[in-house]
């Protein structure tokens, strides 16, 4: 069972072609990151960012697109830990229409983590080594 | 002759139904104001937050939509000093359809002088308060 | 009892200085509107705008803002119904912090009932009409 | 030469750890193929999509990110032809600093020409293969 959170398009979120922009898409799987941070390794990003000072910008992204999404379609967007480095992780995000399951995007995305003070690397902390173990595709 | 600024509307900016979604239009008004900022009073926005830690949020907000712009369409926004306090300044914002002139938006904006360090108001500067009597209503 | 809905800051939600971003503000006064044709109106704002091509843009828009939001907050907004009349709704909006119930913003906006193929006002349907009159301010 | 063009980073464009929010990043680079589009290849991507009903979503993008962009830089991003095929263009994008020329983020999308009315994939005409190839990388 991995990782999974709910979104709604919005109306703002789409574009005159109908779908949603794609830039809009990638803010989903930062609200999506947001989530998986929050419900799945059992640490707030805001905290994270507000008192660790520590983020998790991303440094490499490739991703697919096959379906569009629409305005009142809801999207289900499952995030898996591909590979966990010293001091960057890989996630895995697939998105779905959640009507009929249809598959809308594919994306691995590498994120750093990142001290904010120096914006530097720095090496990610034993209790979240241990969340992203515990979410890992196996 | 009051400041004005041109914005050119982009295809991330209109919504399903086909024109500038109304949130964009505020956005619109902030880069107006940066731009106001810079060239009508001789501080950019960002060295004012960064080095000076000084920002304007609105704290009151009153707007008119007229004809609404679509994707291909330049906004020309004026912005005009109506009154200016102690900590708060009140911007005039009329943004036209650059083409035909058309009248889309108008808003009255009070913006207050914030210390973005104690998120305090905090008093305007001499040399802000001569620039936004240059760009007075008269 | 009124209608009211909650919406979680995302970390794009938020600017520089670290509170969200006030078009985005708006933008959430969209998605609460949105939220309170599905659940409060019983007619879904994707469906209206797909299927009878009806929108309500906003046409007036009076705000004020109060305590900031920042990212990890959750926002609560109520909205209730002012004012019905042949071809026009005003809604009140009531943001709060979900926390502490800190007031945010309080905005008045006037929507027009638009016939998205024609872009004019169109009469109020007698199902729309009965709705908001089951959400206005007693 | 390569077609270039240059976006300023807005306030509203950056995020609470001060910098260019990553999805926004996606949002330049589509604001730099509709310029790319009206001036590189002499057709105006609003008009592409409201008269001629075609449009040029992403179904593939690889991207890396270097150096971040902070409130008050200003972007200078490339714009060139990796490949044409019959119905999709491999574009490279290099978005730099401009100050001081730093190398921020590096993408190849593969975009679909896309007939809005059908959803589906339709040959690029002759005379936008004509403006690729003008604009390829040799």
């Amino acid at each position: 069972m991995s990782f999974s959170t709910r979104i709604s398009v919005r109306f703002g979120d789409t574009d005159p072609a109908g779908s949603v922009y794609y830039p809009v898409l990638f803010h989903y799987l930062h609200v999506a990151m947001e989530e998986f941070f929050a419900l799945a390794c059992g640490v707030s990003y805001a905290r994270l960012i507000a008192d660790e000072r520590i983020g998790f910008p991303v440094v490499k992204s490739d991703a697919e697109f096959f379906a569009p999404l629409l305005y009142g379609d809801e999207a289900k967007i499952e995030v898996r830990v591909l590979r966990t480095g010293r001091s960057s992780v890989t996630l895995e995000y697939i998105v779905r229409r959640a009507g009929d399951g249809a598959l809308v995007m594919c994306a691995n995305q590498v994120h750093v983590t990142m001290d904010l003070n120096t914006r530097r690397a720095t090496p990610i902390s034993d209790e979240l080594r241990a969340a992203f173990a515990r979410n890992a595709v196996r």
